[in-house]
């Protein structure tokens, strides 16, 4: 069985977001499968995707910390910044981070660990809204 | 076909770990296989699959200093660092390393270059044992 | 439906290189899937795969300043550097990169956004030929 689903999430500000819900709504086949692999993957090059932790916002706000200090805009080398000082930074950091996360599925459930959440990862001022490309592989 | 099965790796110390082994043990049904994808999946945050050299040990052990001057446990910004130093560092790692490593399977087995293997990357000073999902799709 | 192929891509200088169409060009089987998802893996420990912006050379340009920085060949604590300055910093690339990339299949096509491309990411000074398992999951 194979299901897959455009969807688009709305902007959201620079910085980490929980979309583990959003993802599981716009997959109801997901029930339907007892085992198998979710697949979500970002058509982006400056927002990207990751799994982390769930629970306390502070692991996102120093996420977002974390990457604009190895990832500096302030970096004079980048030559790639007609769209502004986040524009190649940006490019940085979704390869960095990745643009897929694949979950296993488990008795029709995304698998995460108790701790797990995906996340969006925005990594420009003005990102806009961003298309997700869902794939569910399973039987 | 799809095959999916959860182990627990035994808890390891901080550092890169080879456990191609453990995860091929895990699986005969790798055998009956002839092409498909293995994905392994860790249901954790705070450590992380990667793919790397499966020689030479100083490859392991010089990750695990470059990963600690990467992403410093002297850094002052932090505010997640509840349990330790470690804490907010190992959210970080798990993401630039990633949680999961997809490797094809051809003519039931995993298809790793000569010398690749899969790493264990435990990222917390005690982390414990750690589960892995591990999905085979094929035929 | 599962199509899995090896093939060997030429040698390349140290740089990031978009291989998006010599993939495509592999995979005539593509146009037989409506859904499914393609698994892009690089059998190799020092050159990596990823996905990021297809247009202009200098997003590529400043992916090598950007990543020579942040693995800097003059860290003076590495061990496993037998075969030159680039050999560790490569492994270190690779895993922060990833080996593998997988690309949802929608309509005989692969579904990327419209600004992103396949790159193979050579760390090495002479990598030499580069060899990739695709493989193909869909109905």
């Amino acid at each position: 069985m194979i299901f897959q689903k455009e969807i688009t999430l709305k902007a959201r500000q620079r910085g980490f977001h929980i979309i583990t819900d959003e993802i599981e709504r716009a997959i109801p086949e997901l029930s339907k499968i007892s085992k198998g692999i979710a697949h979500v993957f970002i058509q982006h090059t400056s927002a990207s995707l990751s799994i982390n932790e769930n629970a306390d916002p502070t692991v996102r706000s120093d996420m977002e910390k974390y990457f604009n200090t190895v990832v500096p805009e302030s970096a004079t080398y980048f030559r790639h910044t007609y769209e502004g000082t986040d524009d190649m930074t940006s490019h940085i950091k979704s390869s960095l981070l990745g643009n897929s996360v694949s979950v296993p599925i488990t008795n029709g459930e995304l698998n995460l660990g108790t701790w797990q959440g995906i996340y969006l990862c925005e990594h420009r001022n003005r990102g806009g809204a961003r298309r997700l490309v869902i794939t569910l592989i399973g039987e």
